[in-house]
């Protein structure tokens, strides 16, 4: 299987010339970022709150704690689905109609469970804190029995998904091409900033290959 | 009133002490930003979909085709809540449980109405595009009455919202601060990049000031 099935709940109407339900492309928006904005209803109002989460293969692992409001309405009410997006430019055209973003999104939908199982649920927790920045678990003080404990995971299996992706610049009206009015692509990046090194450092401490790395890899 | 009032549905629980209802706070978080996650439900399941907005006093506005199905479901279904989060870094603690990333965030609830008012549509409908870039809807040519006519705006009046904010360091258990573990923070931002004009531009346009300025101020 290389794409996800459509259905009602996946199918992009609007602007479904940009829609893809593309297995790899899916993963790769996925890939690029650790915050989704996960939806769920309490007393009959949708909420969406931005969460981080972890990937494996086609898994995605939410966690918090275990009084979370929403991690436990999602629990009981099992549908779910998670919305990633990265904004990569503003589409400024030379009519109002015709301005937009370029972007790369994932909306994708599972039944959500909680994870039980001790083994998964530490690949999982690993799996966010690595999500966000590569490397960093395996460099910190190792996870006591109490705050493993104290955490509720949650897999949510993609049932399906689509992506959309638009990466082009202004289509205006032909009629508007010969208009003195500038248009273009203002592309926009998320950037990483020169790292901060906390106050109370042990003074035998630099910043580490991965953080350096990340910094490379996210600068301007 | 300086503050929203807080109910079970905008009273943050988790993470309390860095939740706000103070209503300069959750303007300054809008004001900040031009997409939002508008969430819905559709066939049980709840969705989210970024969105550009707009907003004027304590009112979001949003567009789309008279087709739109997230639109058209808010409308039907009235009860509806938009997030808008800017991520400002990630928190890289001693610990995985301690991690974090430093956000501005707001959730805001409200009832959607559709905007019949022709003047508060074209004057909502500005606002939305000045809202991506301050300064350009003067600058394109004019909407025709046919665009005007395609597009459906709704009114999102905040009735009740939250903010939360993290604006700092990592906070270690005390036991940890003296082991060999970088802790701090990666300042992230969302930078834009050199304007890239159209390929088909009029020869006698050049960059304007308002994305000459917009660029000076979202820069590295």
């Amino acid at each position: 299987m290389s794409s996800y099935n459509t259905s009602n709940l996946n199918k992009v109407i609007r602007g479904s010339n940009r829609a893809t339900y593309d297995i790899e492309t899916v993963n790769t928006i996925l890939d690029d970022g650790f915050i989704g904005y996960v939806s769920y209803v309490y007393d009959g109002t949708p909420i969406s709150i931005p969460m981080a989460y972890g990937k494996i293969g086609d898994k995605i692992y939410l966690h918090g704690s275990l009084k979370n409001r929403m991690l436990l309405s999602i629990l009981d009410n099992k549908k779910v689905s998670i919305t990633v997006m990265h904004l990569d430019g503003l589409v400024l055209a030379r009519s109002a109609f015709h301005h937009s973003v370029n972007y790369r999104s994932v909306t994708l939908f599972g039944d959500a469970v909680k994870v039980e199982d001790e083994n998964v649920k530490r690949t999982a927790l690993k799996c966010i804190v690595d999500q966000m920045i590569e490397g960093r678990w395996n460099t910190l003080r190792p996870m006591t029995d109490k705050e493993f404990n104290a955490t509720l995971v949650i897999e949510v299996p993609i049932q399906t998904a689509s992506a959309k992706v638009r990466a082009e610049g202004a289509i205006d009206e032909k009629s508007d091409l010969e208009l003195p009015i500038w248009a273009g692509v203002v592309p926009m990046k998320q950037v990483a900033l020169a790292p901060e090194s906390d106050n109370l450092l042990n003074p035998n401490t630099h910043v580490p290959k991965h953080v350096l790395e990340y910094c490379e890899e996210h600068k301007d």
